[in-house]
């Protein structure tokens, strides 16, 4: 060892120039992948969470779902725990060049129990929204995550415990609490001055004894809200003896902070299935809460919302709950997998089905249920390469309000391939 | 050897980490290249195919035509077949930061003949459409190679033939086939349910024994065509005992699909001039077929053509032809070249000169021919470095349209530097 | 060295590939910073030459300030003379991807004193512009440096003088003299064919014999300036025995140009405190000359100035000058150190205070004069992380224009980190 390295120390400038560039790249990470891909809708123009509406006289399209690239970087203290960790991650499509996680962490060495993050990076919400599309079984998250956290991410600044020397005893413990904007990449900059707090207290994938499964899971909160612009609040409350908002228009409603509270657990269980042969898999969520956005839709806004003649429009609350389950099994090999997930998102848990869409009540499709079953098969050509076929059942129900008295055609199938380093 | 393996492997901490750096990066390949540049135009506002139309008050300016940083990844299996590849290419210049090649590319080792791509690449047709602007000798493409296929990209997936064994008898032979969207970078998602097909089979270069000189070529086809969103379409006929446009407007025309039909053949002949003093270059490519677009241009639209008025706009299907001629000569070392090219761009064959521009036929600019014939001069500085002086003397048809009855004073001379590792 | 030379080079597939991996990587350095922040404002809507104007409903923010990722390539000869080196800088935020850096440098080899620059990179003009956000003490450049010279980078070509052998008599001697097309990243191209001429001559690092001080300095000028569109160029003048703009509408005025004319000097001092103890230093750069915009700003134009009712806008030339002064000061320690620096812009040195704002006399915001002190603490955790705490008083003159009768409350608190690599 000494030998080798007194040799490349201090004789050829090869050796010299291999030691500098050790140094220069030794901490430093580049990993990537694409997502290109083709997708059949059952109808054109169908409106879809599975990589954004089609065209309106499309019912097929290539798109490159998603193009990352990434660099990260750590550096360690002499006793081996880390001191500070980075990460750059741009995403290029044809839709255009964005960053994704752009944040850093420094991590304090003293107890090495507790960390700071600032930037760009997933909120610290649930599971599903932390699980990189890249190692995910389905091509997409589910209809409830993309509404609520669009791009998963904000910018904010984070405190997390988690210990780091693998004799602590809460080692299996992961807690993270942190402000957020509230935004995230929906839009270029804060609109209001109110920050979202999110935390999730999780315990660690925890292997239980002889049997070999793993089991993780944790809790939830986000506890934000946003601007009231207007003195137009809508609630939910009783219309003509039926469900339906009323419209609070105190003037003291202008300034004040409508609420974005969302609650939720999660958990994760995988079974071993033998040497070689993959692992039975169940991950289960529920969020349920309240949700602050238009009449027209229950997405988080990016912006203050205005209407088409340039006013601000009044804002809606809903109370909203929604899931999902993903059952995930490898058939007898790593390379070969199929997995079934169920989601559902409510966004107006005080009403359903036939109930909306009575005059006057104000309910439009920003309120109906929707229902997934999706179904996907997985091939892992090799660790850089996986092929995914997935299909979409989309289910709404049938409401009296127009367009949406019957199921719409809007089921997608996705044929992709994911190559990744 | 062993020992060095041994040695590395089993000791030190910087032998492990040199292993690890080893195969963290050497897959990995970077590479890029910038292009600033000079250009003066023969008249303030002119418009080109040499980076853009100038501004209004503008005959000349520094730009950067291109900026690009490109990460491709290669995996080999053990018998040193490859098996994966994929490419991420930024640009980055003062109009934005956009992606280039984003694709993957499948390769099965059972045969080692075919390959599978999928994302956004350059479209299987033709040479000058293949060939990497940091590899050209002219600062630009051909006016038409930028007419039918801007930015020569577009999103699809492609099977490929092509023998890698060394001792295949067909290894000479390389044969593209893909379907693609139709838009390539030109817009941010495809308009119509409607896929192009593009096709190349090629023979690659080739030495004829005993001269050395070297020869390739190979014929391409693209049939594809869009969605006719109106009742409208155009095709020439005769008007008043003249060629001219004559309207189609059948109800049942809205909905099919108007023809982008190109069929091309291409050659390239490598003769060496002795070592150490580089090659004479011939190269030629003639393309033809039916291109459908507007009344106003003849450049395959990126969105659903859309009048000032915010009304579709009806069609133009023109035939058209167009080719390309290259003469390149070394000056008796590698680090000095010239080029001379010519290149014309019909856009619609069934009229020329003075016949365009007659009342009632509906001709346009759209409809001018032009020849350009340029002139540069290479000097490769070293192996990173590349200087170019060319000039384009851009000739379009005398025409009784409005400023077209004579010459246009376009011409470009440029200036360019070309950064590359 | 012999030794390992052959046996890597003769022996092992690992070997062969540590070496090529060496020439690939050895020439490329990667590096890159991210600097989150949070700030608060003294007011909901403060405009601000700290990172940009607060919404009009905030008073706090999180943002990215700037997240930087950089690629650079160098090549020397024999002699260990550079011969080229070229840079690729993304910048990436919530606000979008966008380039900065993007230029090469050709360096001859005869003398080893001239180079050739050309693509995007800092205009060569005085000391805060061309030092990097990541090494400088204050969170932002001075309010002067953003009006004049905003992201400090312009498209062009620079002919640098720089003697690169140690023993050369003129080593401490820099110079850099170009042309820019005049808009910089602040629109995507050039709207007039008229170019900046920028240079500097510089006296680099040297230090003071026994005392260990080391100085710097510089004397640099502008001297471009910008089409004018229409025939209304306003200039200081009298207006009813006041200063104000008087309009020379002269017919022959469209097409001129205007002035953009600076002239400014800079020193910097470093004073060693003792080993392990940091430094003392001082720094001060003063600007004068003529500055052309509109009515509403004096910061430089990107585009041709248009009204609300997209016609051209009349041109304003007003004679600046501004200034800053850093003191910085570690303490005791490398590990912190505190900054003071009071900057001032004085856009129109031929009015002040009360005499803007008189009816008739044509001044606006555009006109006021502003000064800055900040204070800043800076905490160095490791050489990859840096903390900053940092206030911003800022202070406008007391004019008669409304909204500026008194001091605006726009003080601006920012606490960033720094992760660099």
């Amino acid at each position: 060892a000494q030998f080798l390295m007194d040799m490349i120390d201090t004789t050829t400038e090869l050796g010299k120039g291999m030691i500098s560039m050790y140094e220069k790249y030794d901490a430093l990470r580049f990993s990537g992948y694409i997502q290109p891909q083709w997708q059949l809708a059952g109808s054109k123009g169908a409106s879809s969470y599975a990589g954004g509406d089609f065209g309106a006289a499309v019912n097929n399209r290539f798109t490159l779902r998603r193009g990352r690239i990434r660099v990260d970087y750590e550096r360690y203290n002499k006793e081996g725990m880390p001191v500070v960790q980075f990460a750059f991650q741009f995403d290029g499509t044809e839709r255009g060049v964005f960053i994704r996680d752009f944040y850093g962490r420094f991590l304090e060495t003293k107890f090495n129990l507790f960390s700071l993050a600032g930037g760009m990076f997933a909120r610290p919400f649930g599971y599903e929204v932390n699980l990189s599309s890249a190692d995910r079984e389905t091509p997409e998250r589910g209809r409830m995550s993309q509404i609520l956290m669009k791009t998963e991410r904000d910018l904010g600044a984070m405190i997390s415990f988690e210990p780091r020397r693998p004799d602590h005893p809460l080692r299996f413990l992961k807690i993270d609490i942190g402000a957020f904007n509230g935004q995230g990449l929906t839009s270029t900059t804060d609109f209001d001055s109110h920050k979202d707090i999110i935390g999730r207290a999780g315990i660690k994938p925890q292997k239980l004894k002889r049997s070999g499964i793993i089991l993780s899971g944790g809790v939830s909160v986000l506890y934000g809200g946003m601007q009231q612009f207007t003195n137009y609040v809508n609630r939910m409350g009783t219309v003509n003896g039926h469900p339906g908002f009323i419209t609070d228009s105190s003037l003291s409603n202008a300034g004040k902070i409508a609420p974005r509270h969302y609650y939720g657990a999660d958990f994760q269980l995988k079974i071993p299935n033998g040497k070689g042969r993959g692992y039975t898999q169940f991950r289960a969520e529920y969020i349920r809460g309240e949700q602050t956005a238009t009449a027209a839709t229950s997405e988080t806004p990016g912006i203050i919302p205005v209407g088409s003649d340039g006013k601000y429009l009044p804002l809606y609350v809903r109370p909203f709950d929604g899931a999902y389950l993903y059952f995930i099994q490898h058939l007898g090999s790593d390379k070969h997998q199929v997995v079934v997930r169920y989601d559902w998102y409510d966004p107006n848990k005080k009403v359903k089905g036939m109930e909306i869409g009575a005059p006057g009540e104000g309910l439009t499709p920003a309120d109906v249920r929707f229902n997934t079953l999706g179904f996907g098969y997985l091939y892992y050509a090799n660790e850089h390469l996986k092929f995914t076929l997935y299909y979409d059942m989309v289910k709404n129900e049938s409401t009296r309000l127009s367009g949406y008295t019957d199921d719409l055609k809007d089921d997608i199938f996705t044929a992709r391939m994911q190559y990744r380093f």
